[in-house]
């Protein structure tokens, strides 16, 4: 079958898009507003896309309402936000951050989360994640006004933490210590278990 | 540990973070130039990021030398390319694509690649992939000219070709069905097989 995005609904445009692009990485995002609340929240339209400087993005669609989300709205406000990496035994809690939560009430106390202060950058990183990535805002680019449009947050990381217990004996991330979870389609997550290796071609 | 970017060796912080942004889809991307030569190369700094219109993003870094990528030499040209779906059964011929072929050189060719022509960009689809993503370029955006800085790929998907096998009995697509690679770092891939479900939290 072949799906043209113009003339059909949005929301069977979403469901092709997200069965098709698997597995995608969770970025988990912390923020605060300008009162210093917090707010919390999963977005699997994510990726790092660099490392001079390192560079991630990632998208909180607008709402069906066209409305922008708490995490996009502190973002414009404070130009600051964490990355805590989505990993196996934090992953009940961030499915509960997934929550919308009325305006003023906090998703870390919701999940029972506990916080812990960043260095270079307001927003908490969340305690039970093994791996942060502090960033600052270079630039939010939205692509289109409607409902599920993107709006690219575009991220410097000024700051990387990585729990010492995550490497291997050539210090490099071992995938089976770290235990990152992605997401497919629906309500479907992906554990990084069944893993295999192919050397790139030499010539 | 902590990594601060400003200070470390590119290669490290490039370490560090295709470590921990896992698991990462792949867009294994075609292209032609001007003469109509196809390019196809795997980039794993992708995702999909909005629906309205639906967008995607994949970065082909500068080389070592600061050189541009032929990918991205011809979207620069032609404006246009295709996405193709990254699956078990074309993985061993997708990871050959990987090789920096000679300029004039093409990849299908050296992979054994059949390919099948598109419906609305000139670029042509693999055959074998059973899912495939027609793009228009929006914008190229630099972020950084250093070795290893991000080009980011901006494209609106005007035409999703999907095989009407991997859907299930609802007509979504079945990630046993579609059974999508995604990439970790180093050398290892990751298969979608260690699915698990969980609802989204209702209020």
């Amino acid at each position: 079958m072949t799906i043209d995005p113009a003339i059909r609904d949005v929301v069977e445009v979403y469901r092709a898009l997200t069965g098709i692009v698997t597995p995608r990485p969770i970025a988990w995002v912390s923020t605060v507003d300008r009162q210093g609340l917090v707010n919390l929240a999963p977005f699997s339209f994510f990726n790092v896309f660099g490392s001079a400087p390192p560079v991630v993005v990632f998208s909180p669609t607008l709402r069906r309402d066209r409305s922008k989300k708490d995490t996009l709205l502190n973002i414009e406000e404070t130009g600051e936000f964490v990355v805590n990496a989505a990993v196996e035994t934090a992953i009940e809690a961030l499915n509960l951050t997934a929550a919308e939560l009325p305006k003023g009430q906090s998703e870390p106390d919701f999940a029972g989360l506990v916080m812990v202060p960043s260095e270079r950058v307001k927003p908490p990183r969340v305690a039970i994640s093994p791996a942060h990535l502090e960033c600052r805002l270079i630039q939010v680019l939205p692509v289109g006004n409607q409902p599920l449009s993107a709006n690219l947050v575009i991220g410097e990381v000024v700051l990387i933490h990585l729990d010492d217990a995550l490497l291997n004996a050539e210090g490099i991330v071992d995938p089976g210590k770290l235990k990152s979870v992605g997401r497919l389609n629906g309500d479907s997550y992906i554990r990084t278990t069944d893993i295999f290796d192919l050397a790139r071609p030499v010539l």
